[in-house]
Formats: structure tokens, sequence, C-alpha cells
């Protein structure tokens, strides 16, 4: 094991990094919050410890919640130009965090290009890269060695990817429990697919989880923050909540506990598809039986019926969770179940997770959030547009609906003209 | 009183009219389930007596929940053609009610085109005709008396408005409540500030108050619902929930009572910018204190600071709300805030309430809700994409999506290619 102490190691220690009063100056916390919470493993801070230019960002308890977007190529569509525009469209939208899931052309070329011209975090799940060069080296994927994994993982940490997901929890014991109970739509993230479709092959236990300490010592070196992946997510609501899901995330919890023994910061993705009355209990126990860990989800969309839009399902789902306490939105645009995203559909979806996201923070009582939602309303109160528009997520769609529809009267808008209610509705104290 | 009996009247003599019966099968649901609940008030049914086209729409408890358009001018854009669009748009997208809210224009012209072309039930807030008229004939809308409000009510439901929204509970009592507590923005409901405005200046009690049983009079001869307008809803975050909202509802509640024990069927009307973890508690109060009456909700907004895409933040809040025991979802269009909305916008807000409403039909058990969303993920196992796309909820939609980003294999689609976790993670027992 690596002996440089990782920022969990210094934590515990009482030592409050510069990283910690960078992210805690970021959040308006006290560093030592920052401190406690990384301690304690309640809150991580990504930042690879090889890596110049990134902002350190605190994700978990008491905290802001976070939003990622997805980039990353396809086979069927491997442009470096695209994916950079996406990048610089996800980072104006005001994503958090972006991850890098290229699978189509030249993959390590990308993240670097990526990890030059952004100051965000940047993640990755290495087993893509892994399997898609074992197929253009003309092989199946299947030929795959645990040794091809670790490597694909050691790779991106030297280039400088802060955290990885990884689906250790993909293990025969919860891929058994899933098997014995059936499932609609089996499996359906893209790495707990492949594992599984490995793991059959070769008859063989899931190397990231037999090997884990090959990973935890990797995660030491670089300060990786691991992000523990629910490969058996369900893919439908009919899925929600089952032994397969539940059963990996038991696993995922005793992995949390050994990654924290070794000093590595710890965080766990969940759910997918889940209907709207099984989303808070499905947050209670991801915080119960991992320790408080935090947690990255994915929507919750709380319909299967929705391609299209599913940037509003998964925003219907992650206000719910993330006021139930999960930490970190990965957002879903509307193009998701279709079609790589395109550069409009990055936007929208940073934004809807974003609305997401701050509606959670109003109700979780996060120090700051409601502020401008007050100024909101103060300006609106003052008929003053131009500070309306400057105080929404998006002032230039803002700007792009007032003026496309020009009122005759200039402090009004065209849905009520002279009948404006602000205007007509005065009667508290002041007026 | 009129005494030809009201379909309340009907119920409660325990007799099964034919629309009982048509919205009873509409809903799947036995025809003594809807006249049990119409019965007791947790059910009404939309039908005015004097209008021939009407589908009878049932609305309340153990429902699908339902979704209502805005439709309507303002003096900014005052165009038939235009609404007429608006309402084949808002149909096409699925919407369940529409109301005509023109301010602008040939109000009544307006009004008798879209009940000629639409077989849903229309809804009106007369207020608004009344107002415009008097100003039109160049007196200050405050020149309004009592008699006028209620002759553009008579006049509306002669047309065969089906439901009218009248803010009955804007009353001296909850207006002093809300002045002394004082708030961020007054009243944002158009016709709740028109009538605290005639209050103050005529230092007169609301006319729809003081001579409500002339209101129920009307209601009783056309069998109108009467959709008890809450004037006084907060029109930020932070009033929600206060002394003047909850103040107006307790009035609400009583008149409801009033209504229904003469025979006139009774919804409510609720929120507007409610924080995310204050939604449940309002859906309750107003059950407990309308004694189950069906609830109508704008939104509930989650956050003022999204202008642009406020159909996102409702979505949000009316999938709580709806979860909780709302019952009826009037659409909030990415325009809200910022002006009359476009045709695209109508469509956009329907499909975002639609979704919300949806995922609250399978969180309450609504019987045949979730059954599309199994199909759904059936065809998602079988990598049947046409199937996908006909049980979308905007099948042209997703094929635009689809076929805008066409993947080299034809099974897969461009996000994840040959990766494509489907083809991958087949684990159970039937594979």
């Amino acid at each position: 094991m690596s002996v440089a102490p990782t920022l969990l190691d210094r934590a515990r220690r009482g030592e409050v990094t510069p990283e910690m009063v960078a992210a805690g100056r970021a959040e308006n916390v006290e560093p030592e919050f920052i401190r406690e919470g990384v301690a304690n493993g309640t809150i991580v801070v990504t930042r690879n410890r090889v890596r110049q230019n990134v902002e350190p960002l605190a994700i978990g308890a008491g905290l802001r919640t976070k939003v990622n977007a997805n980039l990353g190529t396809s086979k069927d569509r491997a442009d470096l130009e695209f994916e950079l525009e996406k990048l610089r469209v996800a980072e104006a939208a005001g994503a958090d965090t972006v991850m890098d899931l290229s699978t189509g052309g030249p993959i390590t070329e990308i993240r670097r290009a990526i990890l030059k011209r952004t100051r965000l975090p940047l993640g990755t799940v290495p087993i893509y890269q892994a399997a898609v060069e074992m197929v253009n080296r003309g092989h199946p994927f299947l030929d795959l060695t645990g040794d091809d994994l670790f490597a694909a993982i050691r790779l991106q940490a030297e280039d400088g990817v802060d955290f990885v997901t990884v689906h250790c929890g993909v293990t025969e014991e919860s891929v058994e429990r899933l098997r014995r109970e059936g499932r609609v739509l089996d499996v359906v993230s893209r790495g707990g697919a492949l594992t599984v479709e490995w793991m059959r092959y070769h008859e063989a236990q899931n190397p990231l989880f037999e090997f884990y300490p090959r990973l935890l010592e990797i995660a030491r070196e670089f300060d990786l923050v691991l992000s523990l992946g629910d490969g058996l997510r369900p893919g439908c609501l009919a899925d929600a909540t089952d032994r397969g899901q539940i059963q990996e995330l038991i696993v995922i919890g005793e992995l949390c506990d050994r990654g924290r023994d070794q000093g590595v910061q710890v965080m766990i993705e969940g759910p997918g598809h889940v209907p709207l009355h099984q989303i808070e209990a499905n947050i209670l126990l991801q915080k119960r039986i991992c320790h408080g860990a935090p947690f990255y989800v994915l929507g919750p969309l709380v319909t299967d019926i929705a391609p299209g839009y599913d940037h509003i399902t998964s925003a219907i789902g992650g206000a719910i969770a993330a006021m139930a306490g999960a930490d970190f939105l990965c957002y879903v645009t509307p193009s998701e179940h279709l079609r790589l995203p395109s550069v409009e559909d990055v936007h929208e979806g940073v934004i809807a997770a974003r609305i997401a996201g701050h509606a959670a923070d109003i109700a979780k009582g996060i120090p700051g959030a409601i502020e401008r939602d007050l100024a909101m309303a103060q300006a609106r109160k003052r008929l003053d547009w131009e500070q309306q528009i400057q105080l929404s997520l998006d002032p230039a769609r803002a700007r792009e609906l007032r003026e496309s529809s020009p009122p005759l009267e200039d402090d009004v808008c065209t849905m009520c003209g002279e009948l404006c209610a602000i205007r007509h509705g005065k009667v508290s104290k002041s007026s």
C-alpha cells in the first residue's frame, strides 16, 4: 500500500488540508466541517493527487447537492470537438463534475483533452476502455483479464481522473440472488452487464471484487475516490428495490468499510428506475447500509414511458432522492434511452438536474439555498425584469422567452398584461 | 334554487347516471365507485347540464390524476386561430380538460369557438371577462358590481362552461390575516388580486362570498362544478403555507360544505409556489379541512429561480402533490412568469404534467397505471424499438430523437452501440 497519506488519512488525524479549505470555501462552510465529514466518511473530496488543475469538490451530507454531466463518445459518434463542445456547455450550465464515458475513437486522447480543458473533477468507468480496446485489438471483450482491468484503472488514474465507477458489488452471490428471483429487464448498467457476461463465460468471480485490495492500492496511490457502482440497478420500475439490487447494496456496504479502513474515500451509486413511493426508502437503505457514505444517484426515473423527456422524469426522482439525503445527481438527458445526447441535451440535462438539486437543498435547509429564491421573489414584486433574468438559473433562456413576446406595457408580461396580479394585489403591511 | 336535480343530488339518492357510467368506463372503475365518490364529495364529474358535446370527466380520490391546460388570449395577443391551435395541441398531448382564461379580443366568441371544437370539459375564471369588459367600456375595472360578476358567471354557464374558478375565499378576514403577517409577494392570483383591490377600494366584502347563495343558485341551475380558487395562494417559496393561505383554506372548507349542502359539486384549488418539504403537508391540510374534496393544484413550483423551465419545477411539485393525494394538475408551461405560452409551450406543459400525474398514479397504485411501464420494459428487453416508440407518452418525440441519430447496428442505439447492456446483461431464469 502507498505510504503517502490520503485526504481520508489526514482528516482522521485532524489535519485540515488546502483541499478541504478550498472545498469549504466553495460551500460556505467551515473547513473543519469538511474535515469531519471526510473523516467519518459522509463526505468525499474529489481530486486525484497527480492532477494539477482540478478544483477540489466536496460531496456529501450537509452540503449542496451536486450535479454530474456525462460526456463521452460511442462507436457511432467519436468526435473530440463534439465532446469538448459538450464539456463547454455542461460547464456553462453549471455542472459540478463531468464523467467521460467514451467508448469510441481514441479514448485516451479524448480523456486527456477533457482533463486539460476543465477544472471540474472528472470521473470515468474504466471497464469501458478495457473492453473497447480488447475488441479493437480483434478479440472478443470476454478475453479481458483482471490484469487488463486493473491496468485500465491505473492508466486513467495516472492521467488524473478524480473518481472512478467500479462495479465491485456484482458478485457471484448478488448475481445468483438476482437470477433466482428473476427480473423483467435483467442488467441495464453497461459496466454491470459486461461484468455479468464475463463472469458467466469464465465461471469466475468478478476480479474487482476478488482482488479488491489491488483496487484499493491504486486508489490510495492517486487518492482516487471510488464510486462503487450499482451494476445490478433496476432498469424499469418493476425491477426496483428487488433482491438482486439490495444484495448488491449489502456487498457494496461491506466494500465501503474495507475502502475506508485503507484510507480510501468511497461514494456509492444508486438507481435508476424507481417508483416515486420507493425513492425515500431506497435512500434510507443506502445511507444505513453504507454507514452514511455519499450517495450518487442516476435519476431515479419515476416512469419508464417518457423517452424524450427523461430529464423531467429524473428531475422528479432526483428532487425526492436529494431531499431524502442523496448527495450527488447524475444528469439524465432528453435523449436517454434513444441516442447519444446532443449539445442541447447536455444543457437541458444539467439544468433539469440543477433544478432538482436546488429544490431539495431548500427542503433540506442547506445554508444559502433559499436566498436566491427570495431575491427572485423581491425582484418579481418590484416588476424588475432585468433582475429576474439575472437571478434565473438560465438567464439566457429567460431573456429569450421574454424578448420573444414583448408586452404592450414594459413592466408586465404578455401572460396577464394590464391584469398583472403584482400590480393589483398589494395588501401587505408595507403597501 | 333550481329544482332540477344535480349529479350530486342524484348520487345521494343512489342513482347511477349516464355521466357516471361514461366517466367510470373511461377510468376502468365501476359506475358505482363514481356515484359513491360524487355522493360523498370526494369525486366531481364535470359536465354542464346545457352542454351537448362534452365527455363527462370524473376527478377525485382513487382515480387517475387529471391534467388541465390553460388556453386564452391576453390584450397583447388576441387571436382566435392561435387559441384553437393551442387547443388542438393540448388535446393531442393528452390534456383531460382545458381552461379558457382569455382576457383579450372577443372573449365570448373565443369561448364559444373553443366549446364547439372540443369534447373536453372547459373551465373559466369569469371575473376576467367581467373586469376586461368593464375596462373596454371605458371604466376602471373597480366600477364592477356584484351584479356584473354574477352576470358574467351566468353568461359563461349558459354557454356550457363545465367548471368555474371563483375566488370566494378571498374575504375581509383572510385578507386581514395576510396583511397582519405580511408577505414577500402579496397576492399573485390574477382573480385574487382583482378581488383584493376591489374590496379595498369599496371597503366592502367580496360579493362572491357575501352573496354565495346566488353563486350556488347558478351552479345548481347548470350543474356547474365550482372550483374554489385560492386567491391568496403563495407566489414564492417564502410565502408558502402562511397564515393568509391557510385562513383562506379554512373559509373555503366552510364554503365547500355549503355548496355540497345545496347539491353543488365542489373542488378546491391549491398552490402555487411551495418548497418540496411542505407539499405533503399542504395536501393533507386541504384534504382534511375540505373533507376530502378533490384538489386541483397549480404546480406546485418547488423553486422560484427557474423561469423558462417551470414545466419542470412544477412537474416535480405536481408529482409529489399527486402522490400525496392531489387529484388534478394544472399544467405550467416553460413560459410561465415570462410570456403568454406558445403552441410548443402548451405541448411541453401538458407532457410534463402528464409525467408527474402518471408517476404519482403508479405510486398510489391506481389500477392500470403501471401496466404501460411494464410493457415498455418488456419492449426494451426485446430491443423492439417500434414498440418502445408506440408505448411512449410522446411517440413523435421519441421517434424524432431516435431517427436523428441512426445507430450502426439496428437493434441498439447510439448511446452504447455494441456495448448495449440489454445485449450483454442477460441473467434471469429465462436466459
